[in-house]
């Protein structure tokens, strides 16, 4: 960063049987205003490191750039948090469908919903991987011991990208959204093949999580947390294996546990049965 | 709810040594469409209780009214996911302001950051109601035993309003600042004076978390999680007192610690030095 932005933030403690002054080490917010061809269109309270690479995963996250090559300028100021645009082809950017819910057909009896902007990007991943249940626990304390941020502060989340046998690199934001996005920037930054990643998250499995690895096209997702009815729907839907609860040598497998070495033989039957 | 919505989710489980077929209770993803004088203003995705709560409360958010009685009329859809309000005073939603990043001429400075329609609802809280370190204890006590969801699922945050002597009523969501919606609009339904309340929290201390408290207008913030650097910055300016990491028996105090009071004569210093 251009500029040291503070981390330390005084405290008093109460530690039980006294009152101390003290000095916590905490997450930094840093707004950060991204302007698209010149206009303003949005701004992302973040975690100030690796912008250029949230940039673009946001871009793609919300639909308006597909592949790196769509950008002809990104450049980011990190003093005063602004990042500027060039789009490759200017396109008036819809702002009435982004978040505009979009209902198929199908509503009232699954109640899948998906945003406009989703529903355009968000496709069904075709993966073969295989992960088995070791490498799932192994990946998750690869990444844990690989976050400093989150053992000093306790206010971040963790976001990585891994093989099957190890960890590739990893993300940390005060926004899980974000520290998504900087992984599927990263990836297409560096034009990554997706389909043989595994994604090992520190967040819950919400919907809007899923939709986003749905994006980055990864078929396996390994979480600490626990899913939401709707993210495991989307995710037997999408074709993502999703592992969560992963912790004290437990696991819960949610969808598709054709990708689970041990599991491959069993189902689940969340996934819908195929309608007309 | 007029329909009863699933909230079970089949999972293979990794015991440490098997796999078993289990079943899994998970937190509900809802979305709710809320429509304002006939168009789509946004889409919610929340636990699919006190819906009503929680339209209000979004508005009050959003800066789109001020107190209850500037909704003429308001319906909720329960089983479709839709919610319809008709403002008393017609006004077109100017949404180029929604989310547009506001700096004040001091940013370079204090890296204070606010937007648009917080500026103009978020104000300083006033309130002389003091609290002691066991009531802090007593009432995150409290909210934990008096959500049952949470125990369930491990997938839902809680709020909680209370005096310093007990507390009065408990919200909860998927998203914490769904759950602060909630209770924003019961105190607004309601017309629950409060600059004597408390609110307890589950969740992270973020700058978003403090500027609805400001909005609600309650003088202290009591939660379980971390603070980050910015959500500090703005309780300190806003006159709010923050108190994190409540756990075992331990807490921090990050700012405006005249209203705790063992520690009402003490200073913390990451208030500002006053600039003009």
């Amino acid at each position: 960063m251009g500029e040291k932005i503070k981390n330390e933030l005084k405290a008093i403690k109460f530690n039980g049987s006294q009152l101390i002054e003290t000095v916590d080490v905490a997450a930094i917010e840093f707004p950060l205003t991204v302007y698209v061809d010149g206009e303003e269109f949005a701004t992302i309270v973040c975690s100030p490191t690796d912008l250029e690479q949230l940039v673009i995963g946001f871009l793609a996250s919300e639909g308006i750039i597909r592949v790196k090559g769509d950008i002809d300028m990104l450049e980011v100021d990190e003093v005063r948090g602004f990042a500027y645009v060039e789009l490759k082809v200017k396109q008036s950017i819809n702002k009435e469908y982004y978040s505009k819910r979009m209902i198929g057909s199908c509503c009232g009896k699954s109640r899948q919903f998906y945003f406009h902007n989703d529903a355009r990007t968000a496709k069904t991943v075709m993966s073969r991987q295989k992960i088995s249940i070791a490498q799932c626990f192994a990946l998750m304390s690869e990444m844990q011991e690989s976050s400093q941020d989150f053992q000093q502060t306790g206010g971040v989340h963790n976001a990585a990208l891994c093989t099957v046998s190890g960890l590739l690199i990893s993300y940390s934001d005060v926004g899980r959204h974000n520290a998504l996005d900087k992984l599927y920037g990263h990836c297409l930054h560096h034009n990554i093949p997706l389909r043989d990643k595994v994604v090992v998250f520190s967040g819950r499995i919400s919907s809007e999580v899923v939709l986003k690895i749905a994006k980055i096209g990864a078929g396996i997702l390994i979480s600490k947390s626990a899913p939401t009815t709707l993210g495991i729907d989307l995710a037997a839907d999408l074709g993502i294996t999703v592992v969560g609860f992963v912790r004290n040598n437990q696991l819960n497998i949610y969808s598709h546990p054709e990708r689970i070495i041990e599991a491959e033989h069993l189902n689940i039957y969340n996934e819908k049965e195929p309608s007309n």
